[in-house]
């Protein structure tokens, strides 16, 4: 590259910022491995210190997209809609979001990464279901996309390798927990993959990557940011994440649990964070911009007139699957074993990212890329924060092909959960609504 | 190593002090090859950053003391006292101090890297006697010592490989410039040599890498801490280093001009601080300790009376070196030039830095390491700060066997130094001098 790496290091030690002809030397250089990692590093960790000036992080976010592969979604009409979670325990509301967005006639694209850790990925829920296939062609996805109104498939192309990268060399440099290198790594797969408005759900709690309302205000604000500096149009809804969403951690069971809400019931908080979402993206989607009263209606009939259920069905029989599978009631596994409160009172609070980490030991989820996954397994939840427990009252039930996890599953699974005599203060899942200057 | 390299940077990064046993696996492994640059390079951002307390450097230190060869001189009697510069132009004082305390009965025995960039190595210096070996034997080492009562010999052995591996590493990563990495870079190399009390002379100014008195004092501070956590007793002279030391600049010339002083002669700021320097290490040496005025005097009268001189004469005879090169009053190249002042005033500032480089561009010095020196080349400087020059009067004189790099020479030293009709405000070459507790 024609500058010095030396240099931009020294600059951004000193907080001087960087320009965009800097910032886009450097991601093509390191993509193209002219940098060495020890270098890169040593920037990374004075980013970790001195952070971006809006105007860099937007140069930076934009260059990481333009690393590799960009979906080209020009042959899909309107406005490109997008929905993305920071990442949390029990989070299927893709699952009922795009199918009520394609009911009300805003059609939703999307590619998703797989689940990696505590937290599951909407891909991996979709592929518990016999026959499904998320792996599609081009001409596949925008034919199911034409047809049912919203698609989700897995990311097949090369989005942002320069991100990948970066992602790596921070995992091992203990420099991931950077807000500004958050926010640019999440923006830059965003944009790679065409959306032009985007829905954040920023999970913030013991069960998300941010722990506290302020840094989870400050990642969805720095997104914000990137977004007006980028054109794109941003709504960040900052949810909870204090315990795993709904009653269901595992890849059938969330789906059944989506299909209840489709179906005008389900858990309270899920609903209402599902309402939330669509309300949020239809507000996005419409240039006339409903009322929020308008759209929570709207979204609620189609939850109640099954409009939405059905353009799920459609989508698992465009997509290979068996709809019968969105019939059932039930996971089949080896083992299911009730676990039973060793004590009574109130359910205190809840480490939810443990409550994710025991799902993965059932067979739920994968501890490093490339495991495979076991769809049937996971862990329904029979009480939620603030609920009364009697002793040896059910407090969950595991499902596991793994007979030796079993034991641990229980013991961590109670250890996740404070139960005290008082219930704590309510919390609303819903923390706060930011949304960037429309376009 | 049995820690996780990722936990070291993240505690450096929060700030937490690593313990003496997280350092010394740390610098163990890093220079077994266990330890990627990328991480060590972070760790080292995160340093510049947060710093590290007196005691982690005091363990740094001592782990890139032991990370190699350690000189034993416990076949040397008495103290072992050493003395170190940081690195400034024109700087010969050691050749000056260890013949006065040789002939003071103090002995000092000392290993010496090469000249790089700007500034000279003493050993380079000496070696412009003809024939004078520095590259000795363990027994030659002791003999000399022995018989004259003072060393200076070239590094053979591998002193501190952690400091050289880190110091690569810091060089392309913009992490020089961090006080207690300079600090324990320095002071691994003094411990590893095998010192017991040392006189560090602190450059400060243009030709030094400390420009101001704030960040020298720092630095020295930092250096005699370190040494009180590893029982070495240390004092720091603050020398000015914002003009040339004395006259001369180049091998052959500094040691005429450092037999000028041995004399009872020479540039009145060289002759301050070598007599400085010299009866600190004399309050060092003896644990009656001399007052200074009683020091000094004995100094003084060393350099007059000529035993000072006559251990230098019987240095260079037994290191293989003619003595008669220490009559010279003349050095030998193919070109000479007289540099004449453009303008007429008081010099009021130099770029000491600038001047170091033109005497490496003469010949006089290495642009990397390996290059060959050329002994004789050099410039002797024939007004110092503060002098008043006339229009067309000598400045400098330059000498080089280089007929391509005259012009270049005359240009750059012209522009180094700033010409005022007033002169500046006079200062003193001895800025501070800070004593670690006696021990």
């Amino acid at each position: 590259m024609k500058y010095r790496m030396y240099d931009l290091i020294e600059k951004k030690k000193h907080k001087i910022p960087l320009t965009l002809d800097e910032i886009q030397e450097m991601i093509l250089a390191y993509t193209a491995g002219e940098i060495p990692d020890y270098q890169m590093s040593a920037f990374l960790m004075a980013v970790w210190f001195q952070g971006m000036t809006d105007e860099e992080l937007s140069h930076f976010t934009l260059a990481m997209a333009a690393s590799g592969d960009e979906l080209d979604l020009s042959r899909v009409s309107g406005v490109k809609l997008d929905k993305h979670s920071t990442g949390g325990v029990g989070d299927k509301t893709t699952l009922v979001v795009a199918p009520v967005l394609a009911a009300l006639g805003v059609p939703t694209a999307k590619m998703s990464g797989r689940g990696l850790g505590f937290t599951g990925g909407t891909v991996d829920k979709l592929e518990s279901i016999p026959g499904l296939r998320s792996e599609l062609t081009e001409e596949e996805f925008l034919r199911i996309l034409r047809t049912v109104g919203f698609v989700d498939a897995a990311q097949t192309k090369e989005l942002a390798p320069a991100d990948k990268l970066l992602y790596a060399l921070r995992d091992v440099t203990a420099t991931i927990d950077s807000i500004p290198l958050i926010a640019s790594s999440i923006m830059s797969k965003k944009l790679a993959s065409g959306a032009d408005k985007i829905v954040l759900d920023v999970k913030c709690g013991s069960g998300a990557f941010m722990r506290d309302i302020s840094s989870a205000k400050a990642l969805a604000g720095q997104m914000i940011r990137i977004g007006e500096h980028t054109e794109r149009e941003i709504t960040a809804v900052i949810s909870d994440m204090d315990q795993p969403l709904g009653r269901a951690v595992g890849n059938a069971l969330e789906v059944m649990e989506s299909v209840e809400v489709l179906k005008g019931g389900g858990e309270e908080r899920l609903v209402s964070l599902c309402i939330a979402l669509a309300v949020e993206m239809l507000q996005l989607s419409d240039k006339a911009r409903p009322t929020r009263e308008e759209a929570e209606e709207a979204v609620k009939e189609i939850l109640q007139n099954g409009a939405a259920l059905d353009r799920f069905r459609a989508y698992v029989r465009e997509a290979g699957g068996d709809p019968a599978a969105l019939d059932r009631t039930q996971v089949e596994t080896k083992y299911r074993k009730e676990i039973l409160s060793d004590r009574e009172g109130y359910l205190f609070s809840c480490d939810a990212g443990e409550v994710g980490l025991v799902s993965v030991l059932l067979g739920a989820g994968r501890a490093k890329k490339g495991d495979p996954i076991d769809p049937e397994s996971g862990i329904l939840l029979k009480k939620k924060l603030g609920d009364h427990i009697g002793k040896g009252e059910v407090l969950a039930e595991i499902f596991t092909n793994r007979e030796d996890v079993l034991e641990t599953a229980e013991e961590r699974l109670l250890r996740a959960y404070l139960i005290k005599e008082e219930p704590p203060e309510a919390k609303g899942v819903i923390i706060d609504i930011l949304h960037s200057e429309p376009i």
